[in-house]
């Protein structure tokens, strides 16, 4: 370790080699991964190709049957079921929503035309499967409008008539907000999928929401711009989905939420009204922000047809470095200087702990341990992104050098190009892949003050003792832990082990079971973990404000029971 | 100008002298203006203290007298109020609501204690009226509760009783949001002023509504880091009405508003629900994010009684420059080109055209020409923020130099110090005060997109021709237009031709008819010119289910008419 520290310190008098070699133990003539570059849009996207290869034996899809048919889904697809959840989410179909009649089909092609109402069997098959293969609904019917008039005239019949809609973006939500849970009608924006406008003064973008987010970086790209929102699933997912599920993703640190970048919606309510909330300014402060109703609430208010966002300027220069940590203290305490000393150029501040690379490094194909010689306790990535490459370079340098000097880094390495960034980023991006190729595997996504994150962890390990492996990584910079128990099979003693002391554990300390990926089917009963009874009751007020029939994504984000009807 | 633009190519080579004159009209050995430092949070605010000097006769308050009494307000005090009012708002009480009983007097002192019950005419005569003198409630009582749990049980007891109440922080509103209309109770949020945490590792601060945003930015500072506001009401204002009126400011270009920079609030309902959504986390996609409903509200759908934010690090590197420009096209493209090559460090991008620039020389002492040799028709201020003084310098320097050598800048100076700096920044912040001691001036904040901006500035020239002079100034960087009718004296006429042409004009080109101080009591009725029918109606409905007896800052935000009881 000395004698790496003097070789650091001698060699940041030769800038350039430094970047060559920053640990000795990093041979840079070959990259010590071999993943496709995630600067690139074309790449292939992780959320967007399940990964259904050898796996799809375990993956079997399962059938919400009524529950008003006596069978008990969860115990009839119980096996089947678990690999994906943590517990299956048991729900009654309303019998107060009608079912789709000859007529409304009528309608329908009436308003679309035929090319607008889908009915055959093997696309309805994919538009009610999620992409994890979880959860599956019997939906008989797609419509595809092209206008947010037509989403007005779909949606103001169905509430007349007490149809349940589902609305579905790109379909790669995680949590099975976007498919059907029953037969609801599906109504995809992905025929509204036009740029509007750019203004390259002000960088505001007016596009429809069933533009794909990687269309939309290209389209920037090519205007010099960026959008403030990146995700794995950018190759299909659409960015009325990604409003509407108020989507985090890899650029959250830096730009922020989509409540600060999103400066207006359309919107069609359940009614069929159209609510023109599509404004283009930064300032605005006549009266109520409602679009912040609507980003987030994941498509249960009201669905998306239009999106105004502002979009800051390209920056030419990206860094990137992946560094080790003796223990967890460091990297918190690397965090902040990070945040200081970097400042205004720090992008992405990502970990990972020893079992997360230990997962990689056994399961995912051509990724080379970036310091081959011994293991770490935890690892960070972090990226810069700036407008002046010298400059920026040298603001890592320094402080890169100050951590190491205070013993906050035990080993580093720093990319040279793109290709070497990338192959940072894919030992980072890699890791659920590796996760679900070491065998079963119980997912969470928590926000959790950092101080207090990595406690979660140690006692989930402690209390499941051998029987499982408890890994984490995430978006430390956002507070936002990946918690994975990684186990050789599904097991229902481990399960009950984990929860529900997961969603009460994190409940104790304030943090959130969900933070970014929303609560959809999944986790609609389990929000009070996170929100206090007079959040949810107001919730669910302003829910049967705006949807009196409850027809827009039903069962969904809030717990079915306060619908219930007496 | 060539041989400016020679001597500045020349000066590049040497740093130090390019920073000491970049124009050859700047003496460098005497600061152009000598006003305090905006730098220092002890500099006295500009909107804390009300231009009352020799004004004070100008500026007689008007009490709203009960239409019920036959007295049109607005006819009776006619002279007296058009000084400050582009119109009066004229309002009845609402008969409904009750008057304070010797009975709400006993409750209140039995929740509050003596103290927190102040009845004094002195002090009830300065929280009865704005600073601006404009609007004078004729309210008897103030309450100044201490924890979240007095203001639930006064709301409570004031929603049974249907008694109205106005929140009030700072009281440096600017269209009457913050003072009584008629006789409302005030439910003051200064004694509830403590900072509750912050975390240095994710720079969250928690504090109480009561906060004053200076002590804020002071105790941050010391910390190492900086609130992502920052105001001239700063020394008064109050985080909690910051929060609820959405407040602006200098650092929305960099920090973006407080939609994005507010974590959590826990806000008392009309009712006395106590809502904690006080978060501490950066992600939580669990259910719909309610404070957006809060923020910028006014008061209207609660007191807002703790806050969440998020602080970003603070940087050591400020830099500030004031160029010169020959047309609006010129400014354009240079908040384009800043935004391209300051990038990151680009924190300010203020904009004065030369009528404004015109009206600060002659009537603020002390401030004295950057540019004497010659007036232009446009002047910007950009100021840079980042971590690391000589790259910044260098950036701002290879962006001055590109700027001229493409025209977009005649003339141009670079402060050398924190002084200089503050002298750029009196000239854009003098302004103000400039106008009111030119005369009488009809104020307008605008957002419209900057493309267009100017161009109203200029129609308006135009339509009232030699009548009055029209200056503007503003964020530009944001949109944000403040557009000012210099006239020797307040003339009817001069207004009929103003409105409703300016908010007509504004309307059209999808602009906003307040920008960032809200609509309080002067812009309720007005609301139509910038939302639709739907959005205003959905308001409504979210106010009557938020507050079914409309207690909470009656008259305010929304058309009056919308709660009339039939």
């Amino acid at each position: 370790m000395e004698d790496w520290k003097s070789t650091y310190r001698l060699l940041t008098h030769c800038k350039h080699f430094f970047h060559r070699r920053l640990s000795p133990n990093f041979d840079n003539s070959k990259p010590f991964c071999t993943s496709g570059s995630r600067y690139h849009c074309s790449q292939p996207s992780e959320l967007v190709k399940p990964y259904i290869g050898n796996y799809q034996q375990e993956f079997q899809t399962f059938k919400h049957l009524p529950v008003s048919l006596g069978t008990n889904p969860w115990n009839t697809c119980r096996n089947q079921y678990r690999c994906f959840a943590s517990q299956a989410t048991i729900i009654q179909r309303r019998p107060d929503f009608s079912t789709i009649s000859s007529e409304d089909l009528s309608y329908f092609k009436n308003i679309l035309g035929e090319r607008g109402v889908v009915q055959d069997e093997e696309t309805l098959d994919a538009v009610n499967t999620d992409w994890m293969r979880k959860y599956k609904g019997t939906s008989k019917l797609m419509l595809q409008p092209r206008t947010a008039e037509e989403v007005s005239q779909i949606l103001k019949y169905c509430n007349s008539r007490c149809l349940a809609v589902v609305p579905q973006g790109g379909n790669t939500g995680l949590v099975g907000g976007s498919v059907p849970a029953f037969d609801e009608v599906i109504v995809s924006t992905s025929h509204m999928n036009k740029i509007i406008s750019f203004d390259k003064v002000s960088g505001i973008l007016v596009c429809e929401a069933g533009c794909i987010l990687e269309n939309l970086i290209a389209f920037l790209d090519n205007q010099g711009f960026v959008m403030p929102l990146d995700l794995g699933a950018k190759g299909s997912c659409q960015i009325g989905g990604n409003v509407s599920t108020n989507a985090g993703g890899l650029r959250l640190l830096r730009y922020g939420s989509l409540h600060g970048s999103v400066l207006g919606l359309e919107v069609v309510l359940a009614n069929g009204t159209v609510l023109d909330m599509l404004g283009t300014l930064r300032k605005d402060n006549t009266g109520y922000d409602l679009k912040h109703l609507f980003i987030g609430s994941e498509g249960s208010l009201g669905i998306v047809t239009k999106v105004s966002i502002f979009t800051p300027p390209k920056l030419s220069s990206v860094n990137v470095c992946f560094l080790a940590c003796k223990d967890y203290a460091s990297c918190l305490k690397l965090l902040l200087e990070a945040k200081r000393k970097l400042g205004e150029i720090l992008s992405a501040f990502e970990f990972l702990d020893h079992g997360a690379m230990d997962l990689v490094l056994k399961h995912l194909e051509g990724v080379r341990n970036p310091f081959p010689s011994s293991m770490h306790n935890f690892y960070v990535l972090i990226e810069t992104t700036g407008s002046s490459e010298s400059y920026d370079r040298e603001k890592l340098d320094a402080f890169l050098l100050h951590s190491m000097e205070n013993d906050l880094i035990s080993d580093g390495v720093v990319a040279q190009d793109i290709t070497q960034a990338s192959s940072c980023w894919h030992i980072r991006e890699g890791i659920p892949e590796a996760l679900m190729k070491a065998g079963g595997v119980y997912k969470y996504d928590l926000s959790i003050p950092v101080e207090k994150m990595y406690d979660l962890v140690e006692e989930m390990g402690v209390r499941l003792g051998a029987s499982a492996k408890v890994v984490a990584y995430g978006h430390l910079g956002d507070g936002n832990l990946h918690l994975n128990i990684s186990t050789p099979q599904y097991d229902d003693k481990i399960l009950s082990q984990i929860e529900p002391f997961v969603y009460e554990w994190t409940s104790k300390h304030k943090g959130s079971i969900s933070a970014e990926h929303g609560l959809g089917l999944m986790k609609a009963n389990k929000i009070h973990y996170t929100k206090s009874p007079e959040n949810v009751q107001l919730m669910a007020n302003i829910k049967k404000l705006l949807d009196p029939n409850g027809i827009l994504n039903p069962y969904k984000v809030l717990p079915p029971s306060l619908f219930t009807k007496n």
